[in-house]
């Protein structure tokens, strides 16, 4: 029995779907942990906090702050939802930021985490493509220009298996000869739903964690790391095959035309039992399978766009939902 | 209900998986079907002849051969054990086409089906990348060098979505300018279980057929279509999520610890229920959905090296499993 | 000597500058060359008529319309700036197709030439990936929408050396199997000055002939080849090398300070002499050598999103200078 | 007058240009520079010794060793060439690395510059791609293992425009964190003749110096800056625009056909008059302007490699000429 598996199956990297499990599995609202839900154009904001540790325990996810847009319409081709989407994310990010808690004229870094290698992990790497990078004109520019942009530079370090090095090595050591007052790092997700591929970004104050994220195996690149402030930004690209076949499972026998009598027999059987079953479905590949839809390139390049749009219209006052498209070359 | 997504959680490219399945449906060996099984160096042959029309419609594929190259190997790293499957791959190929039958000095039309722009589409147009090209230099050679080489050209033409025409139509618009006297169509496939992934190749005389393939959604590439013998080879790129989720319930219901009173309970519900209840975990995607591994973007690379080795060796006399590294550049 | 080379220095696919070459040459109009000149927003456009044969020999372009929209700003990373110029593009585009004199509702086939392996010859494939491509849905649409869309088709089959075929056979057994009514074909062009490298597009009616084109080497694309007429669009992207060495010597004996002797030794010595020179700083690579800004691959592919918003517009009239970034994705 | 352009067209990276320019101008060898030839299989193998700070001042070179391979057959399309010069590469690299003056079980860090979107400054990315990398693993190989293999780490970090940051400052970032004993810094070159284009490799093991490569504009990557003793290799891609134009007027000038009065002529208008000359035909470029050979696409992935399979021989013990094409994927 491969224990990887046994998490992948419930593992989701979005904290509204680990509170929703949690709500689940518990039958009542989790203590300590806020929801609030705003609906906007084109979106759903769902700002989740959680208060203490109990509560990230209870859900599995660190105390901070959460912010999931929900928006069917950024897996669609349409450029203009598209900029209003990259708007509201920007919305969402200023206030996670809190620039007026930043040093006048902060320098930012945005990381963009995964692999350009394998499509669905190459989302961080091409949001780095097109971000507005401005930290080495910084200093030559006159003052006047300067309240329009703020000054950022970027990384795309590439997996552990291109380097040799623990990303968040790559990272620190930047940090400390570059000095910036904040980290944005981008990532590839995996979700629990299929539904969210594609349609949910999420944006949190906690920092990336170690195991999260679509390539996994990673220390983590927190403000405890990092030694200052890491907001994180992450997309699903990916459902595990493993959740697939275990939602099959747990859907045939939550479905109330299969009552009775099956169910008893699969309360006598459960989780090892179920877990040879997606073993031997899935072997031999276990953990690496992924699910994703056809079109994933596509998708890639369309999400890269949309968060790459809200991470410049945050940024640089200059950049706004109306002039953004001039900047996603 | 989707109809499309039914067909889809049994759906297989692969003529031994077909073939498996309506051994186990039926009970028996299928009439009029031969299987020859064979092994290899780092491999397994299965050689199934479809011999007539009532076998056909047994196992749902047209009459004709479909050769099996099972290797693991290929699915690995090592280059070396590519080089040992492109030679397995040529001998099968060589005895599929029949040069005899062919005139003397042939032309042959390699066309590579898919789409680039998606990566577990993209193994046609990439072997196409590596197949050595010569039949505009073929007039010019002297005739003491032509006996090393046959006269070959390519095509990777896109999908509809990206030409806005049938792929068939393209070819067969070629072979009418360019009177080949064979083709050769390289297409990436779907399988039924995810072992496939990565570690088969299937070659056919049968050319491909309406529905086939990733893409879906074509007329045929058949000689009846273009007038000349196709030969299609396939490697399956991706398992539909749907067959995960229904695989899951199915090998529940088959397990001998889960007997009694759940079979029966099953067995009152059956397909439509099954299918709701697949529709609901892969909403709103469907039949999009695809099961691939992590490193599917590797594996396209390696896999397409290896079937454009095993195609110029059985093309080109002068190229051999000794020599193949030094034409696959 | 190499004959090639001594044709390369003076090459131009620009007809602008096959016609100034000439006047310069002959020291006077050209008879037979209608010139038209007219300043647009960021651009200006120069429409060329060689109305005879003896005109067309006298510049070494056949006869037909030649439009250069000559725009320094395409070369800018300003997107609102290339939206403009899609626009104008269109405009001229429009009036060169004369829709009214095809049929109702026309295909339009969008040929996309050169090799998408080489970066300054990768413009056609490029600008073929922007395009809108509806002849697929067409037929299934209803009437209403088809007042936006026109039948839009597309191909980007490769050089000859990916093929093996010339790509105007392959071009002409597409037309004879999806009976296109117009052909536009789009390439990268080789320029005389460097000063037209990406800021300078040309549209003609009268297609592309053999040896013109950044790949050379290929029969024509003309009307009298496809049955069907054929607009052609390019952009310089390359100045072959010995252009800038032969210009070097040729500016430094027309200018007026190095006077006297010095112009009659070099009348004394002559081309021979020159291209010898030539030859020898080129050597070993001749006329494979090209000049190029260093950012060639940005600017390819502005440039194919300007070129492809202008085919856009031009074809599409839903599509308009106001949308067009919506449909670029 | 822009002096960057009158630098640039006597401008090299390549140490050998530079010593043969600094002999031409005066007449005779150069003191304190030790040159020693040695024909090999395909190639010659030039090493040059800088070895006091005039002879640097005189050549324009630091003190230090450059090792510098020649070889035509980098440039042809045959794998074995190509095997054979990793193995040449590497046994030059070992001899400069000097392993026995590093740590025993050193870490190497393997650092590829340049621009991954700019196709003749993508070499280094382009071999990282290619390197073996084991840094990650190697605690966890078994010691009989580790015999075969050293520890390595790599990074490609783009260039400044792309990340906001002195490339050498995320460099020494790394360094501080990883500890590594060696860098290894692989880069784009100019050279001043074309025949080196795709041909020579340049070994040396002074680190890359301010302003040198293709993109220029950097602070230097050199023991004194990293703390470390830095390896440089680099490959000429490119010739400036303006050497070709210099050298055309140049070599008219040296020819003995053009003798007497117009060498009178020439030497009254000297250096700035050639440069108005060189920037009213390179105008509006100027030095942003390259001369690549037309395949330069294929070019930089064979050379890529070629350079990684040297690099990795050289590293690697395990890894040879023999097997280095299974570490090539």
């Amino acid at each position: 029995m491969e224990p990887l598996d046994q998490n992948l199956q419930y593992y989701t990297d979005l904290a509204v779907e680990a509170k929703d499990m949690a709500v689940q599995r518990t039958g009542s609202e989790i203590r300590g942990v806020s929801v609030n839900e705003e609906r906007k154009e084109y979106s759903v904001v769902t700002r989740i906090k959680v208060l203490n540790e109990e509560a990230a325990k209870s859900i599995g996810k660190p105390v901070g702050e959460y912010i999931t847009v929900e928006a069917q319409g950024m897996s669609t081709n349409n450029r203009e939802i598209h900029n209003k989407l990259s708007g509201i994310i920007a919305e969402e990010l200023e206030q996670l930021i809190e620039f007026d808690q930043l040093k006048k004229d902060p320098t930012i870094f945005v990381v963009g985490l995964g692999n350009w290698n394998a499509t669905p992990d190459a989302l961080g790497p091409k949001v780095i493509h097109y971000m507005m990078i401005t930290r080495h004109l910084y200093d030559e520019v006159p003052p006047e220009l300067k309240q329009g942009l703020r000054s950022v530079c970027a990384l795309a370090p590439g997996v552990m298996g291109i380097t040799g090095v623990q990303t968040a090595e790559i990272i620190r050591g930047v940090v400390d000869r570059v000095h910036p007052d904040l980290i944005i790092a981008i990532d590839a997700l995996a979700a629990r739903n299929v539904s969210r591929l594609g349609t949910t970004i999420q944006m949190s104050n906690t920092g990336i964690h170690p195991g999260s994220g679509l390539g996994k195996k990673r220390t983590g690149i927190t403000e405890e790391m990092m030694g200052i402030p890491v907001i994180a930004i992450g997309i699903p690209t990916v459902v595990h095959a493993s959740t697939i076949a275990s939602d099959a499972i747990d859907k045939l026998f939550s479905s109330p035309e299969f009552g009775g009598t099956a169910v008893q027999g699969y309360q006598k059987i459960d989780g090892k039992f179920k877990n040879r079953i997606i073993n031997e479905i899935l072997r031999p590949f276990l953990g690496s399978l992924v699910v994703t839809p056809k079109g994933i390139d596509e998708l890639i390049q369309d999400m890269s766009r949309c968060v790459a749009g809200g991470i410049n219209i945050a940024l640089h006052p200059e950049i706004t939902v109306d002039n953004i498209s001039l900047y996603l070359a």
